[in-house]
Parts: structure tokens; sequence; C-alpha cells
């Protein structure tokens, strides 16, 4: 067997591993199958090559252009991903393990891409929140906006996930307009650069925006500066060491950490043996000790359950990991593969021992279990172990210590108070689970608990059939936690795209800030076009393009006929009296349907044209009556278009019903999709 | 004169300086006027008070009741800040400068408690963006939430602004649910505990929700963990070797930092001399420079103009300053006081020095200027300096070291992009400015230099009458900046709040949801209720609470009477050709105008009755159209209710029109306002 040279790629030139290599073995046969590093990393080439050609071609990209981009890499992983597979294998893990990486790491990529199109402008600036009022008469106002930062983002993520943990750091970072230097932990970063090649190869990224270390950084991190980002995932002590590198604290370098949790998963009182509730639980525990091999920085490591279930749980746990084929990797009985490597045995074994000094094993003996068809000598296989603590009020080590491996630990509680003050022992941690029938204990559980947690997973007979697991980040939900697990946040759909932008409070007049944001900001000028805007393709509309129609006068009869023609009798259309008791009304007034209604027989124009529906309406608001006598008149501008397939896009119009006095009646956002091109 | 003993409010006990005291001098006369600090601090019991007497204090509480007690807290103050003007001539502050710092604290609380009570529920648990679909039948979904975190917030105040520093941080914090131990400068602390003193005297802050340490925090720092949040504005140093504390490092301790900033103000290029915007500009300009004598986080620091323009701003600038008339600052002639100490005096002047190795002064000579009705031996004063740099490409001081105090430095530029390099030649600051008519120039301002900037403030013809000024951080929008600027972020409403909360994803079946969040989720269980829903108080209803109507079917003579009606005689609903073409529509469809309007009619109760008014509609989106022959009804479900007066309160039903196939027609929420007591 060949020794595989696993290569860098810096400044657009793949770098063969030069003196400073380290051998990589694989995890089944303890066999070297590659080597990776180089002593001589040019870091400045390699920032500058970031920043000069990588970021400029991002940033001349829309949000949507990235967004395509991503999918179309997703889509073209999906069509190669067998050569990941295939080298997956050698990292120890099962072809169920695969799916979780590979496929995962693809899916996270084509779900960012989709908020990216769903949620994001066609255009280069991202708007969060509203518009904020910050003067009377309107003419200075608000708007944070968002902007890509300037340099490089430096991934550093763990050996577990090759493939999943550099796509859901990319995904985000590449949608917000940022280039990235990847370091994939070497004991798997063959993967990585088998991973990071086919990206290069499908020639769908700018030059530039992806760069790939293998083996150390060298100074890297000592060259950043304060439009640089650095996102780790890794063990706590590595964070520490590296976010107390005063260029990143002086240079105030964002710093995104993800690193060791104590997840645990609470099974809730009423959650009895008999209940699908705790077969749910069961099932989950099994799933996250043994999934690869218990390497998941997600994994349950503590198992709290009411003190009259413990004997059920640890009997329920170790007749199903009994059950747990451990074995080769490759072999498709196998359900559960090696760890990474020798030395990763040997820290969980060392882990494990100190847990033991509070906990006793009940399941599970490292010196005697069965491998099979692999080479359980040289290979760094260990079996599921599982502990029992009896007084975790006064542990710590189990609290405290994370075993990277398939080891978890039973304890008791009293009642939910005490799981979640022994939950919150963890000192901060990505996920916890609870598996219950019952809401208020979940109500319970977030309000006690939720601080610590970056995630609160709950999960029941009413969403055991679509719920995606304890130990699964979905890109759309944070992925992160406080304290012990590091402090940062990662994924949460458009959320983990912004920590690669700067937010930006832009203050100034209503002109200013829609050239700014490329959507109409009321109190800027208006155009009126050259025919009416329903006449005015997607493309031919401009942004502020305008139109006032005339007044419709509001009769009695007009009220009446609404009222019986729709059925919608309410009291204050019809009856004057108790109208007049209202606190809001004059006395009768209009219907607000009727008044939408009127508006658009006011601004519509009926004839077939590049309008093709009207497909909503957002934040309308009804700000005065409109009583019988009383006349409307309605302002329609173009305040936003967004493409949304070949043929049409979405117009967004800025709606304002006036009354005879000039006094607001009615404002809200209407929407249209548009054609393109005009109908044939 | 009597020397004023600074107290510290320490576990609800107000303690005496020690032996650690140190002495503080009137920024004016020299004189001590007090002294403050201890050697022992027992930071033990104040975290200990903080987080079991004043967390669970503020827990208990729900938005709205915090926001309440906010603003009680701020009109408080309001009654009572004549004491603290009094005491703020000391600090060298002229009574415009107590604006700033007293009104302005006072006024940033009212806004955040407003905003409180506007945007955020009264409730336990804030919702942090929508729902999230995780699976296809909808029995998995995510929301994230945030609650309070459990420990203390520590507020490391900077002199230059001894009330609004501590107002601006204590609002959000409190609006969180977390109490606070406050730390102002030392030399100005007698202001800020004047200030607590009058807020414990209020009796509005439940106990144990604020203590405060004047002189040094000992080892508080030290004892901080993962619930726990520093916020520090000072000078980058300071903040350097606070961040740098291994504790913070390794328990990931929140560390919001507003530190040094180079802040700029760029005049347009098409802002000449005659107009508007000229004149804008020079105002703006020499009021950073002089207003709190220069000692403002947020002052103009580097003045860009257009290389035609230096001369005429320096004149313009030059001329302004001289009328500046400078001493004792509580004479109300009195346009500059004096800076806060001989020691920041002292500094400035070094910093000074150091621009002069790169910059000519223009105007202002610190040995040679008149002060006015005050000691300018041993009072701390300064008068306004200009410098201008000829060469800022090459120049780094001007970029990189901030004199606080009364001290700018003009350059010029080439064109728009140049000054974009330059601006960012700060690497971070907390706000940026730029004076142009011209909203093409603002847009690449954005672009270009959005990335460096917290803020970016934009002012002209347009906006002048009513534009806030440069210099002031509004409650609305962020305070903060990247890089130098420390990388953080203070206020911008809810996001201030934020800082001092966890952000949990929470994932379970829809009643899970709606039972954490208090608001009724689509998917949930509903109830029926007693009676119809119309009928029902605000209090009486329950989250959950549905009603579904009777049938209606929608014939073509419905549609056609409502075009006819309304006016909207849009092809869709009229031509059956051209709605055939549409890609939208089988055929001729009704109006979705028509769909709510006959949905009113369904769902309303007529008779008087607790609901008061239709106030609006969010978010409806048609989904499936209806053609004549189909038959709708109306599922109206509870989602939410928020008190909005004394005597009614808002709700917010989810409604869903439904076809006679079950399919889904429209869905929006619906908002209502409904009395709390039935109508007599």
């Amino acid at each position: 067997m060949t020794v595989q040279d696993v290569q860098s790629f810096v400044a657009g030139q793949w770098l063969e591993p030069d003196s400073g290599a380290r051998d990589i073995a694989d995890a089944a046969t303890g066999k070297i199958i590659a080597r990776a590093g180089r002593d001589r990393l040019d870091t400045t080439a390699m920032i500058d090559h970031s920043v000069t050609v990588g970021s400029p071609a991002l940033k001349a990209m829309t949000f949507h252009d990235r967004a395509r981009m991503l999918k179309a890499l997703a889509l073209y992983l999906q069509d190669h991903k067998q050569v990941l597979y295939g080298l997956s294998f050698s990292t120890g893990a099962t072809q169920k393990d695969h799916l979780i990486d590979v496929d995962g790491g693809i899916g996270t990529m084509l779900v960012i891409a989709s908020k990216g199109r769903r949620e994001m402008p066609d255009s280069h600036v991202y708007l969060d929140g509203g518009t904020e009022m910050l003067s009377r008469k309107g003419s200075f106002l608000g708007q944070h906006v968002c902007t890509p930062l300037h340099g490089v983002a430096v991934h550093i993520n763990a050996f577990n996930f090759p493939v999943w943990g550099m796509l859901e750091k990319l995904a985000p970072t590449l949608l917000a307009g940022m280039p990235a230097i990847v370091k994939p932990a070497t004991a798997t970063c063959y993967v990585t650069e088998a991973c990071v090649r086919l990206m290069l190869q499908s020639g769908i990224l700018p030059d530039g925006t992806i760069q790939l270390v293998t083996g150390g950084t060298g100074d890297l991190l000592d060259r950043l500066g304060s439009q640089d980002v650095v996102s780790f995932t890794g063990s706590a002590d590595t964070a520490f060491k590296l976010r107390s590198a005063p260029t990143l604290l002086r240079e105030s370098v964002r710093f995104v950490a993800e690193q060791d949790s104590l997840n645990a998963s609470i099974l809730g009182n009423d959650a009895v043996p008999g209940t699908p509730e705790f077969d749910i639980f069961i099932k989950e525990v099994h799933r996250e000790m043994t999934t690869k091999t218990g390497q998941k920085c997600t994994a349950i490591r503590r198992i709290i359950v009411p003190d009259s279930q413990v004997d059920a749980v640890i009997s329920a746990v170790s007749s199903k990991l009994a059950d747990t084929t451990i074995g080769d990797p490759r072999d498709p009985k196998t359900r559960m593969g090696a760890l990474v490597s020798q030395s990763q045995r040997r820290d969980v074994l060392e882990k494990a021992n100190a847990l033991g000094q509070e906990a006793e094993r009940v399941f599970g003996d490292p010196d005697a279990f069965e491998v099979q068809g692999a080479d359980a000598e040289n290979g760094a296989f260990l079996p599921p172990m599982l502990y029992h603590c009896a007084d975790p009020d006064h542990a710590t080590t189990v609290h405290d210590t994370e075993a990277f491996g398939p080891v978890a630990t039973v304890m008791g509680y009293r009642d939910i108070d005490h799981a979640i003050s022994l939950v919150n022992k963890g000192a901060g941690s990505l996920v916890a689970s609870v598996i219950t029938h019952d809401p208020d204990v979940a109500r319970e559980v977030v309000m006690g608990a939720g601080a610590y947690h970056g995630r609160l997973y709950f999960n029941n007979r009413d969403s055991m059939d679509e719920a995606t697991g304890h130990g699964s980040p979905l890109p759309h939900m944070v992925h992160g936690g406080p304290g012990r697990a590091g402090g940062g946040e990662e994924l949460g759909g458009v959320r983990g795209v912004l920590h690669y932008m700067q937010r930006t409070a832009v203050q100034g007049s209503p002109d200013i800030l829609t050239k700014v944001t490329g959507q109409w900001v009321p109190g800027s000028k208006t155009v009126k076009g050259p025919e009416h805007p329903f006449r005015r393709t997607f493309h031919d509309l401009q942004i502020g393009e305008s139109l006032t129609t005339s007044e419709r006068q509001v009769s009695i009869e007009d009220i009446e006929t609404f009222a019986h023609f729709t059925g919608d009798t309410f009291y204050a259309h019809m009856d004057e009296d108790a109208a007049l008791r209202n606190p809001f009304f004059p006395g009768r007034v209009a219907h607000g349907y009727l008044l939408l209604s009127f508006a658009a027989g006011l601004f519509v124009d009926p004839d077939e044209g590049p309008v093709l529906a009207n497909t909503g309406l957002n934040t309308l608001r009804f700000q005065q009556p409109v009583s019988a006598g009383d006349s409307i008149h309605v302002h329609l501008t173009v305040k936003k278009k967004t493409p949304r397939t070949d043929t049409y896009g979405e117009v967004r119009w800025h709606v304002l019903i006036r009354n005879q006095k000039g006094e607001t009646v009615a404002e809200y956002e209407l929407l249209t999709m548009n054609a393109y091109e005009a109908a044939a």
C-alpha cells in the first residue's frame, strides 16, 4: 500500500508535504496510509491571496449568486461523493457514519444555499431588522445593514467530521462573501483534501475563495486582523491556547469556538417503561453513544433519569449495547467502527478511568470485547462503556470531563428541579435533550436550563417519526453553546452567515437609505413611470416608481352592501350607538377589508400584463377609521424586487391608503409576482 | 470644603472607603473633593447576592414588568436630575454636557423601556426569529428562544459619562432579567454614586439587582463564570488586559468591549463652500471637537476632506474654534469646560505631541490660550487643537492614536476610493460620518467602509433639521465597532438586550413549542371555547382557543359582484382565457380580498362585545387559487396575547382559510384589540 502525500492548497498552488510532515495511520488497521504537513508555509501569501483575489470576486457577486454557487457545489459533491466514502473508512467510520459526515455536509450546504435565496436579497447588502424612525417628521432614519468583512475566515476543524466540519463553516462564509482558509485536523485531513479537490475541480468557485492547510498553520493566526474571523472546533485546551493569542485579543479578531461539551439527555418523569417515550430515550442514547464511535461533539455524555428508572435504563441501554457489533468499518454488518487513532483511544481510556473514580462501570470492558473482522490489536477499537454515578450532586468529573468516545454516565434525579441542576452542572453545553410527553416539563427545562444550552431537543410520541435526533446539528438551528461549549454559535440559517459580516448602523435621510439598501424607504423620492406600473415588466420597474390613484368616496351604502355581501356585519360597521361606545371609532366605520378591496380597485390595471398574481401582504396596519362620506386614494410604490424563477420575480410594493385630509388610513406591503418579459 | 467619601453598595450595604481609597480632584479647580475605593471587597458576597437575590427577583418579572420598572426609574431620575447636574460640574462638564450625560442617559432608558413594551412579549421567553419547519409533516419544529443568563453583568464604565455610561448598559441588562454590578471610573464615580443612590431611594428596583463598586474591583473578574457578562468601556490597553484574564477566556465569559476609536468625518466632493452640506460639516466637526471637551468615544478625530477643500475647512473650523469660550464649567457662557483631570490633560498633550510628528498644528496652542473665570493653573484646561496631516497615506499615528480631548486632524483625499481607504486606516471604529447630498457616495462608502464601522452617519440638507449628530449613540442603533473599537456592540434596541440572554435553539413537537413559547404554534392542539371567541374577553381567551366556521361556496356571480363593486376587474378574475395563460391560475379565480372578506364574514360575531377593532394583519400568503364552485371555511385560533393599555390588549389570531378539499387557500395572522372586561 502506498502512502498518500496529502497536499495543501496555498495561494492557488497545490504543495507537497515537506520535512515537516506527520504520518497518519488507518484507524482500523494501524497502518500508515498518508502523511501531511509542512515546515514552510507562506502565510503572508495566503492572506494576500484571499484578500486580493478571493474577496473581491465574492464581493462582486450578490447573495443569490453566491447561493446558486453553493447549490451547484453541493450538487457536484453529491455526484462525486463515492470518492469521499471510499477514503472515509480509513478514519474508522462506517457507511452509516459517512451519511452523517458526507451527505450531512452536502445537505447542510444545500439548506444554507436555499436560505440564501429565500431569506437574503439578490444584492450586496443584507438588512438586519426594520427601519428605525429616529425623527419626528421622518427626515432622518436608521437601518442596520450587514456587509462582508474584508479579510479571510480561518476555519480550524475537528477530526471527527472531515467533510461536514468543513462544509458547515464554508457554506455560511462563502454566502456572506468571505474567502476561507480551511485547516482540517491532521488525523483525517486526507478526506478533507479530497473534498477540496472535488470543489476546485468543479470549476464553480472563483479563484482565491478557498485555500487548504493540511498540517500546522505556522504563524497564520499572528497575522490576522480585525477584518478576519477564526472559527474553531476542537478541544477546550486548544481553544484556550488559540483565543489567548495576543494578536487575536489586541485586534478584536472574531473567534467562534465550539469545544468540549458534556451534553445530557433527561428522561421525563412521565416516560416510564412501556411508554413510547421510554423506548425513544433508549434508542437515542444508544445511537448517540455508538454513532461515529461516540466521537461527536453533540453525543450524550450524561444520562439523567428519575431515580426510580436508573436500573431500568441501565438494563435497557446495556442490552442494546450488547447487540452492537464492533469491527471493520468497511463491513456493512458493523454497527460501530474504530476510534480515529490510537492516541484518541488512549485519551478516551484515560478519561474513562477518571470517570471511574466517581462512577461505576456497568457495561463494557476495554480489556474484554469482541472485534469482528478487524485487527483488534492495531486498530483503535473500544467497546461502548456505560457508567453509573450514584452521587451526581457531589461528583465533578462526570460533569466536566468529556471522554470523546462511546462513553456515557447514567445518574438519577429526584424531581425536575434536581434534573435541571444536574444538567446545568455541565457549565455550558451544545445540546441537552428531554424525552417527555409533558409540555410543562419542557417549559420548566427551558426556563431553568436554557441559559446553559445552545440547543434543547424535545422528543416524544408526537414527534418521533420526524424528529431529527439529539445529536444532529441542523443548518436551520444554531449550533454552539455557552461556557464549556466555547461560547460560540454556528449555523442557525442567516445567523451563521452574519458571523462573517459586519453589522453597521446606518443613519441618514430616506433618499440616502433607499440608495444604500436598494429598497425604497418611506419618505424617499418617488418617480412616475412612463405608464401604469402594472404595464411594466419586472425588469422595467424601478425602485421608487410610483402611482397615485384617483379618489373614491365611501358611502353608507357601500358599507351596507359590503356587510351584507360578505356576511361581516360587525357592530362597528352596522350599529352607530355600539360603534360610538367603542374607544376606536367615531361612529359606524367602513370595514378594513372594504378599504383594502377598494384600494385594489383603485390601483389595479385590469388588462392582461406582466403582473401575474397578488401573492400576499405584510404588516398591514389600519391607522385611521374611515366613515361614510370620507374619500380614499392610494399611493403605490415599488419597494423591492427579488428574482424568483427563470420567468418571474417578486415585487414588493409599499401601499399607503390616505383619506381626503391626507391622513394615513392604512399602510402595508403588497406582494405580487411579475413576469420578466411582457406577455406575448 | 469637605471631602466626600464615595461609598460602594455591596450586597445590600453601603460601605465607606477604607485605607485603599484614592483622592479625586475637581477638574476645574484641582481641589480634592472626594475619595473612593477599598482594599477589602467581598466579591464572593457580591456575586452571591446578585445570583441568589437579584437574579430570581428579575427572572420572576416579565419583560413588560421590567420595562415598566425601567420607565418608572427613568421618570424618577428625571424628577431628581438637579442633584446630578450639581455634582457633574466638578467633572469639568458644562450644563450642555450634562444634557448629554444625564438627560441622554434617562432618555436612553426610556427608549429601551418603550422597546421592551413594544417589541418584547409580556412573558419570560423572547422569541428570536420565526418557527423553522424541520419536518415534512410538521410534527417536529424549531424555534430560537432567549432566556436571561443566570449570573451577573459586570459593567466597567468610562469616566466621561458617569450617568449615561451606567444607564445605557443598565437598561438592557435589567430588561433582559440580569442583575448588575456597576464599576464606574474613579475620576467621576461620585456622580455615578449619586445616581445609584437615587435609583435605590426610588424603591423601584428589587433587592440585589444593582451593586456599585467605586474604586478597584479586586478579584471580581477572576470569580466570574459562563453565566456572567463583562461589559467594558474604556481604553484599548485596559480592555486588552481585562480580556486576557485566563478565567474569562477559559470560561468563555462574554466580554463586550467599546474602546479606542479614531472616528472620522468625510466631507463629500459635492459639499463645496456655499452648500448647506459644507456648513453642516463645519458645525458637526466643531461640535464633536468641543462637546465634553472632546472626551467622547464617538468624537471626530479625523477630518477627511477633498484636497481642494483642505484650506477652506481648516479656515472655517479654526474660525469657529476661535469663538469657543473655555473656562468655568458652571458659567453658562462657557462653551468648553475642563478635561476631567490633570492626568487626562497630560495624556492628551502627550498624544497631541505624537500627532505633531506627522501633522502640523494649525489651530490652538496649549501654552497660550484664554481660560475664562477659572483657575488656568490648577484646572485641567486645554484649548481645542486642530492638526493638518499632509501625507495621510504614509502616516500611522493620526490613524491609530486617540488623543481623548479637543483634538482632531484634517487630511485631504483625492477621490472617494481614497477617502474610503483613509477612513478604513482607523482599523475599526465606532462611527464615521459623511456629509453629502449624493446618495451614490453614501452607497460607495457603505460598501467600501461598512465592514470597518459600527455606525455610518450621513447628513445633508434633507435631514439637517432632524439629524441627531455624528457623535450621538442612539438607543435604537447599535453602538460599538470592530477591531480597534473593541469588536463589541451595545444598544441597538432589543439587540442590546440579547447580550444578557442566551439564545437557545429549541426543537420539538408543536405542542411542546406552544407551551415553551407561550404562543400557539401551527400543528398544536386547539381547544373549543365555551362560546364564540368574539364573545370572550382578553383575559378569558386561552392560547389555542379555536373556532372552525361553516362553509361558504364562492360563485362566479360573487366574483363578478365583487369585481364591479370594488372596481378590481383584474384579468385573472374576469377573463378566462387570459387567466389560463397565467402560470398561477386554472382559469378565472376569486380575488384574494374577496376571500379575506368572506373569511371575516364567516368568523366575525357581529354583536357588540369584547372585540374592539381589527387593527391589522401580518404575513398573509395566498397559497391556492379558489375558482367558482369551490367552498371555503376558516380556522381561527388564538395565537398570542399582549396587554397594551389599562383596558384592552392585542390578540393575534392564526387564520387558515381552507377549501372543500382541506387544502390551505390562505394563511395569515390577524390582529385585534380586545377589552379586558366585557362591555357593561
